[in-house]
This record gives structure tokens, sequence and C-alpha cells, in this order.
């Protein structure tokens, strides 16, 4: 099923120019700087379970689209903890396969498919029985699992995104193995910033409980927070992460904050001033960046749980997360004034508004020092996706302000699969600067090899 | 002028795939769901008139270029009943067809002058009379008769799109006719859910007369919009369609509604209240379209009569309708939390912003079962805007929630022309595809047969 | 380092078609109706100065890139009259120019080095000093002087931008001279008609000094700018330009408007309604042009000096104008409702805002007569983004409402170059029309010229 020259550009000469490029980046080790796999794994080492748990069950991806194609969550048995007929979801999945066609996800899976449990044909109805066999018998053996596949992908560094309110004692149980992988956290304080997280109050006082600080004042709080992200670099951690509605930042000034504090952890706030709030927490976030050097990025525009109904039954994360509309240039605005032209500040931005590449993103990361450009994120994360990216973004941001690849996925088996398709992309689009001599090829080699793995080391500090 | 390959991709072996590909396909029969062609035409079976009231007058694509151009209204006799001087007008079109260089309706008119008038040379002052002698000579005979070319366009079914206080005789004619075409009508129901339509109250009245309810009183008036869904639906109409400034919905309960109505069909309803009231009547037509099963089509976006001057000397429709910024995510919202998992419901949208493409309308159309994606409209209705529409819809949404082409035309002799630039350039698209390895080639001739007829006929239920 | 094919498509047969489209126009005059280049120049005709002050100090572009990366804009010795030691800033600039790639900048420098200085050999750290020393001693050579590079050039016309309170004495030294090359100015009144500019109130007294006018009343302001236009127009002037923060227009009615004037000039209008100031003047502007024919351009959708603390330091121009999003639709219906429709008006829309581009700009300027569309502008003229506009307005506009080329550059060397981008863009867009057949070869090359040089004398009337 895999060409070996799939995504490379149709014209013979410019695939060539791709398929060199490609050959000298191909075996390069996996940087994975972002993304939501657990150190659960790693600790335990454990089988990963049966074909629906693993491909069908945690990836929205792919029950969204049988989802909106008419079939039931319930006929998924999304949801459940133990899944009745495992065979019987298998097969709704392998007979609606044609529905990815033309998608990443297709991609991802036929390449895991291939490479890790040797299926060369198509999956379909015909075939979904000898798919679940032979995926659930080599799950099953030592070479599947995690930290055998941590090694087989060559991954230099993995790291998970986590609350502050982890005790991370599955990455404290990793660096005292004898283990040598490398899995680092991620700060996301989304939990205990976000006024309209869920339990937020819960949280905060939990946050005031792990630290030995009083977090319902401002300064107590403040300083719970930098003791937690004290705690997460001490395990590795190297970034935070923000995943804010919009990419609103705020300078309110000390007594205005600590007074919008007060109202906040009350509930008494208006609804409008807990965007403030969450504005002001991205400039807090970036002053603490610049004391303690954790690099920022920052994940805004997603409208969470758009469908009711689904999350009064399913909850969170059912596939219902749907792109709006983000400004960059005035939300960022207070932050940047403050902090914009500091040097030990890296903030990475993402976006899932692709009209802000060229407008607002490229021009704002091709001025600040402090600014790079994260590569496309979510539903963008996919060949069109960072082909768009690439030419839209390059002309003003170069290539050097932006960070390489994120996988940012739950789906572990998929990682070599994502990171493929983008240096696939990533040489395509060299390849076709090449052929059009915009470029030299020895500099689209040295362009290749940076956007694979010197970017992203050197962005987020790893 | 018609090449055999136009619009396929350049390179040679992407090119020789998408020939393969429509040689599966490009005589499949025509499936229109949506238009504005005109029942009557088929109905009395008449000639149609002279060159200029066939391609010039009624085509705002045509008249709108010349007169960005600097051509008067005056000149092209636009407006008027009866054309004074018809070659005249086709000499100064003919002198101006350069201009349509790079435009769709250069296609659409090469297309037709070609297949249907053996017209084999460029358009130009020239040989305009020429091309006027052979058009005039050609439409009397038996062969260019309306329901003639319904059967040498190879049509399956044609919709129109109607008023609900058309009596709909030319479709009762037709249908009690012994002629087998298949018009059916669309119930577009702007003229008496918008208050700001011309005449609203005068037409709300007109509605109560048609069907025996009070009309002026919120559950008459719903039960007159039942009452006439069902008419068309007796006479063939398998769908609805919503012509509104923007995508807003509301869910206002029913006594706000009631009470707003009452505000709004006695004048009194403040300005922005009408807006509230065009989108609650949207979730009002989602309602009933879950009872009677009529496929609800929303196209949003316009602002309508741009040019004042313009307006109030020659009225609608002058070619100075242009799209605005339009957002899906939140306006759609109330709506499909009522009414977004229903099994029922099938609600197809259309956007003049192709912004929302990736943004928005793929992410909602991969989730919500009841949305699927209509095909580009009207000014992205072209080589280039069906092209943006594949990369950027595809990844998220896939194929198979979008719902085949609409050709949307008032200009009966352009359907098979638009039929055919979109098939070339979904096949171009999947060649594309088929060659950097993303899609096999029995796939894609698939896909391209479920684009061209069976997505639509499943979507439009026809 | 420059290929004879750069920037044409891939595939061989559509470059074929792309060589020979280009072989037309490659040698025809540069017609340059807008840019920031200085008339002084022309008039002293001395040599331009060292490496640093021709390469690095003036171009934002070169010095935001180097400062995205981290380099102190004291490194660079921006902002200062005299450079210490330009040779060390030279080298800095050399070994940096790796960040270049992918970049228009890059393309324009390679041009000009290997050009003009012979310098065929990629630029870096190892070559700094050899081309310093050559660049350096060029310059100093005769064939390098302004007047000698305009006629290398095959400059037909260059339009410099001017204050209306610019006295234009360069202007009027060159009409004077023997010298035959024609520099024109261009009335772009932002001192005068933006009350946010920096002085306004001083520029307005000013603007009555020189011009015998009691600027302080609203008549006497409009007869002052009336008066400074005819001035322009003596000199050669053909254009007006306006770079507002919007597109925003308004039509107030004369005596709304003197009354809002006279709390403008007071200061003690709201602040608002400085931005409704701004769009009646844009309006009274359109009045003026269609009474003394000069043509208008807009250039919308700057959020100026965005970093605070380089304003505060450095003041204007620091590469910290960025992009934000911009609506046309509603902004200028008060503009076109009084003239959109004027035969005598030719207003030319800029976009910093690709989706404008085919939602609004396109059939905006595919409706109105008075209407144009200028090219890719600032950080879109570049070949990604001259390919965007025209893929995505042509199909809509056509071709004949584009403007052709404006290389809009403070840098006198690199203006072949950019023309030289653009001619190979268009050809390359038009050979693809051609190979896929939307286009025959010699509509194309007609096509070719008029955007090189037709569409840009007739609406600039050059």
């Amino acid at each position: 099923m895999l060409n070996e020259d799939r995504l490379f550009p149709a014209d013979q000469t410019t695939r060539a120019i791709a398929r060199r490029l490609y050959d000298q980046i191909r075996d390069l080790p996996i940087v994975s700087p972002h993304g939501h796999t657990q150190a659960g794994w790693f600790t335990r080492n454990q089988p990963f379970p049966d074909p629906v748990k693993l491909f069908v069950q945690p990836d929205h991806y792919v029950f969204r689209m049988l989802y909106s194609q008419g079939i039931a969550l319930e006929e998924l048995e999304i949801g459940k903890e133990t899944i009745q007929d495992p065979r019987k979801v298998w097969r709704t999945f392998a007979s609606h396969y044609y529905l990815f066609r033309g998608t990443p996800t297709r991609l991802w899976l036929d390449y895991s498919f291939q490479t890790l449990f040797g299926l060369n044909e198509r999956l379909s109805a015909a075939n979904a029985d000898h798919y679940y066999d032979v995926i659930a018998e080599k799950l099953a053996t030592p070479e599947l699992l995690p930290r055998a596949l941590y090694e087989r992908f060559n991954i230099e560094v993995l790291a998970t995104t986590d609350s502050p309110l982890d005790s991370l004692a599955d990455h404290q149980a990793i660096r005292s193995s004898e283990w040598q992988g490398r899995i680092v956290p991620t700060f996301r304080p989304d939990p205990v910033v976000d006024p309209q997280f869920p339990d937020f109050q819960d949280n905060v006082r939990a946050l005031g409980a792990l630290t030995g600080e009083d977090t319902f004042t401002w300064r107590g709080y403040l300083r719970a927070l930098a003791s937690r992200r004290e705690y997460f670099k001490r395990l590795g951690a190297t970034a935070t992460d923000h995943g804010h509605p919009t990419a609103l930042t705020e300078d309110l000034g000390d007594t205005s904050a600590a007074t919008l504090f007060e109202q906040v952890i009350k509930g008494t706030a208006y609804q409008a001033d807990l965007e403030i709030f969450r504005g002001q927490m991205l400039t807090e976030m970036a002053r603490m960046s610049v004391e303690d050097g954790l690099v920022m990025q920052i994940h805004p525009g997603s409208v969470r749980n758009h469908n009711a109904q689904l999350f009064a039954k399913y909850g969170r994360d059912m596939g219902a997360d749907i792109p709006a509309p983000t400004n960059y240039v005035e939300a960022l605005r207070p932050l940047l004034s403050r902090f914009g032209n500091e040097r030990n500040l890296t903030l990475i931005l993402f976006t899932l508004d692709e009209t802000t590449y060229s407008r607002e993103l490229a021009p704002l990361a091709g001025h600040y020092p402090c600014l790079r450009l994260g590569p496309p994120w979510w539903f963008h994360d996919s060949p069109e996706g960072m082909r768009r990216f690439r030419e839209m973004a390059t002309e003003t941001a170069g290539f050097y302000n932006t960070v390489g690849f994120n996988d940012d996925t739950r789906a572990f088996l998929s990682i070599p699969a994502r990171h493929d398709v983008a240096r696939r992309i990533d040489v395509a689009f060299l390849a076709e600067l090449v052929a059009d001599h915009r470029l030299e090829e020895d500099e689209a080699a040295e362009v290749a090899h940076e956007l694979t793995v010197g970017l992203v080391r050197k962005a987020y500090r790893l």
C-alpha cells in the first residue's frame, strides 16, 4: 500500500529532487516535543489492548467521520470502559474505511497497518476479520510493547501534556528506571488558569495543597504556579502549553490583576472578565517563562464541545470541537508589548485559522524575536494543510522562524506515520523551490535537516 | 476550441490518470438538484429567443464584467422587454469577449458555442455577425427546443427554485403531460420568512389566502408554511432553499418566537430583531424538515444590491451582489443544538466565504450527521474555486460529506458545460491523489462516480 | 545564481510555453506607477553610498528578518546617520543570508548582486568581504549613478510618493533639467487628512500657509487640498494614495462633515470619530478625483508600529507593521454609492488580507466601473503571493480589472528584480491556463503584454 514516492510532486524532475532530499532525512530520529501520549505506557510497558481500543475508540479523527455519516457512537461502543464486541466494532469501522479516502487518517492508518502489522491489502469489510486477528496477535508480542516501539520508532524525545495537578509519578518512575527513553512532561495549566475549566475552584484549591501556598490570594496563586513549573522542569519539562479559546492577552498591572483574581476565584466576576483573566494569565506565564526559560506554546481558536447533546451524554473530546476565526495582531499586543523583545522568551504560536498564516502569523514571527510558528495543527496536520502552511508562511517568516513538526497525537502507533508525512511534504515543497530555481539543492538539503531535527531541538530547548 | 484534455493536470502521467477517470463518468446523466431554470420552458417547449436574450441579457456573469469595464447597461439593453437592436448588442459583447479570458464564463460559452452551434472559432468582433446568424438560425430548429435539449443533455432530474406563493402550474402541467422529463420544484420561502423581502406583509397575506390559514398568527403562519411544503412535495420537491444574509439560526422557544412574529408582522420589530426572526425561521424550517423529510439548503453571505444607483434604476439581480465574511460555528449552533443529531435531517451548507471551508465547514460536516457541504457556489463555481474547495474541505470532511455538483444556473444551455467543468476538476483532483499515491486508481474511479451521480442522488433524496 | 527558467512551472511542456511568453515581454520597459524612491537621487545624480546603506539599513524586509532571529538593531547600526563599521554590519548580514531562503528578498538581492555587480556566488560569511569590496567599488562608477541606472533599467516612468506639504523641489529640478527621465510625484495626503498622523494640526496649518487658504475652516481646508492636488498634477502627478488603517468610507453630508472637521481640528473629537473623519476624507478625495482626474489608490489594513518598545526607541518603519483583517464590502459602500458608477473615477484597491481577493475585491472590481485591483502588496509581493492573487482574483474580476505591477519599493536597485519576478509569475500563470486549454497561446501573449505595460499605463493614465 505504501509507495516509496508517496506525497512527492508528480513532475519527474521535481520528484527526483524530493527523493534525494528525503533520503538524507528519512532515518533521522523523531523529536516529538508536543503530544498526548501517556507516560504510564512506558512505566508499565504492557501490551497495547485490542485493535478497537487502539485504533477506533481513542481517535476522534476516526469516530467523528463515522459519526458524521450516521453511525451511532453506541454502535462503536465509544465511551465504554470494556468493549462488549470489539470484533463487531472493528467490522463496522472496516466496512466504512472508504470514508477516509483523501484524509490524513487514511495515510496514518495504512502506514501503521503495513509497517507494524505487515498488512498490505487495503482494509475493507472483506478482510476485517483477518486484520483484527493479525493486529490482536501481534500486539501481544514483545516487539510491540511500548518501550520496544519507542526504540523501533527511533524516538529521541517524547513530550506528554500534563495538568499542573498531576503528580508526574509516571515520569518520575521512568527517570528512576534503567530504561533510557526520554519522556518529558509539558506544563499545561488550563485547569487552574481558566475559570471556565470544569472544577476550577477545586483545582486551584488542590494547587494550594500541592504547593503549600495560599492559592486563594493572587500572590500565593502565582507562587504556586511558579513552583509547579519548577517541579515540571526538574522532571524534564522544557515547555508549557496553553489551550485558550482565543489568543487574547492582557497586561492589567498588578493591582488590577489581583482584584480581578479575587473576583474570579470567588466566582463573582462577570462572564466577559473571565476571558480577560485568561488573557492576563498568558502574560503572567510569559513573565515566568522569561524567568525560568520554559518555552511557551499557545493553541487558541477551538470552540469546544459544539454539539450540546453529545457533550451532555459523552462529555469532552467527542470530535465536536470546531475552529473559529482567530485574531492575533491585537490579541497578542499586550503580551508582546511587555515581553516581545526578550531574548530568553520563546513563544510558539499555533492556529486553526489558516487565514492568519500570511496575514498575521508570518508577519509577527518575521519580526518579534520571541515568536516562532508552530506547525499546522489538528485539522490542518495533513498534506494539503502542511503545503498551505509552507506556501503562506515561508515568504514572510522564512523557514527559520518555524519549529519543525509536532505529531500532537494520542495515538502512539501513528507517530512515525505522522512524522513521515511531514517530512515528505517538506521535501516536496523544497523540491519545488529547487525545481524552479528559488533555492539550490545543497541549501534545500540543509533546510530539510533543520525542519526535521534542528529547529525543533533549538526552539523547544531539547 | 474544446481540447479533449482541458482542465486536466499538465503532468503527463497525472493527465493520463485523469483521462481514464473521466472516461468512466463522462456519459453519466446530469443530476441537477439546484438551479434557476424555468419550468415553463418545458411546459411550452418553445424556441429560445435570439442570441442576446439567451446569452447576454439574463446572465449577470456576462453583463457585470462588461459593466465593470465601462460599458453602460443601456448599451446592452439590459432590463428591456424587447431588444431594439440585438445585433448591435451582440457585436458589443463579441468585441469585448477578450474580457472573459481566465473566467469560467468563457469556458461555459465556448462549450455551448461549439457543442450546440458548431462554432469552432473564438468569438470576436470579426465573427460577431456570423455567430449571431448561426445561433439565431439554429435556435429555431427542433433540436434546440427545451425538451429536446433536456434529452440531449442527458438530464435525469432538474430542480427549479420557487416561491411558496407560486402555484407551480407549470410543474403540474409537465406532470400531467406525456413528456417524461423530471422537473421538480424547490421550496424557497424567503419572500414569506424574510421581513426585509420586498412586500413581505403582502406575501404573508397571500400565503394565508393560498392555504386558508390565518397567517397573521404564529400558529397559522407555521401551519401555512407546512402546508405549502406539503404541496411542493406532492409536485416532486425534495428540498428547500434559504438565501439569508447570514447563517444565523435561533432557538427562541415558542412563546418568544410567537411574540417576535407578532412584532415582525405588524412592522414594529427593531431592525436587529428581523435578523433574529430569520434565524428563528431557519430552525423552524429544520423542524419541519425533520418531519416531512425535505432536504434543507442554506445559501448565506451575499450582500444584495450593493450598488445603490443601479438598484434604484434597474432593481435586483444586476450583478451587484457581493459576498461578505460569513460565520457558521456560532451562527448554526442553535439549530444544531436542537436538530444536529437527527437522522432524518439533511442540511446542505453553501458559502461565498472560502475561508470557512477548512476552518468551519469541513470540521462541522465532518462531525454532525445532518450536515453536508454543497459545492462551490456562484463566484467560486470555477476551476480554481472548485480545486480550492476539494483541497481545503476533503482532508477533514472527506468526499462523502459532500453532495456532488449544482449548476445553479438560469442559463439552461450552459448546464452541460458547467457539469463538464465540475467533472473534469474532480477527476483532475482525484488523479493528483492517485499520482502521489494517496489513493489507488480503482478507489478514485469509485469516488468519481459518487461525485458525479451517487452523492447527489442520496443527499437530495432524488 | 540566476537560472533562465527560474519561477517557471516544473512541467516541461508548460515551462516551454512560459518561456515563449516571457521572451515576448522580457524587454518591455518598466512602468513604475507606485513606489518610494527619492526624486532627489535623480536631481543630484550622486553615487549610492556603501553596501550597508544600500542593502541593509533602508530595507525593512532585510532587518526585520535579522531582528526576528535575535540580532539586535544596534548590531546592524539601524537608525544611525553614519555607520561606524559598515564592513562588520555587512558580515553579520552575510553570515545570516541563509535566513532569507524561500523569501522574495533573496530573489531580489541575488538578482541585483549578479546583474549589477557580477557576483555569481551565493552570499555567505566566507565571501562577505569580497562582496563588500566589489559592491563598494562598483557603486562609485558612472554606470551605477542613478540616472544611468534609470536608463539601464529601461524605466519609462517612475512615481514617487509625496506629502502634500512637500515643495516637490526635486521634481521641479528634474523637469527643468535637460535629463529626459520621467519622475512623477504622487499625492499622499495622510499627514493632513489623518488626525492621528504625527503633528496633524501643524500639518494642516502648514497646508494653509502653502496655499493661502484658511485650513482651519472646512471650506478652506478642502480648497487647500484641491489646490495642492492641482500643484502635484502640474508637476506630472497622475495619482493619489491613501494609507488608512481601514477601508472605511463615509458620506456624511456637508453640514455634518463641516461640524466633524471643526471638532477634529480643535482636537475635541471622540477617538472613534477620527476614523469616521478619515472615511469622510476618502469620499472627499474621490469627489476631487472625479473633478481633476487623479487616479485614487487605497492601501488599508496595516496596524502600524505594533512593537511599542521599538517604536519608542527607533520610531516608524522599523519592520513592525502587521496586517489585520480588512473589510471592503461595507466599508466602501458610502463612497461607491456616491461615485461608484462615475466614468472619470479610477479607484485602485490594495489589500494585506488575502482572504478578500476572492470574497470581496474580485466581485467588487468585477462590477463597479471605477474599481481596479492593485497587485499583491507588501508581504504578498512574492512568487506565492502573486500566484494566489491571480488564482483567486482572475476568475471573477478577469485580467482587465487589474493594473499590472507596482514595485512599491524604497530600494531603487531592486526595481528590475521585482518587475522580473512579477513578469515571470504572470507568464507562469498564463502558461498553466494555456497548458490546460483554458486559454490559447496567442491570447496569453496578448494578456502578458497587457499585464506588463498596457494595463498600468491605462489605469494610472500615464
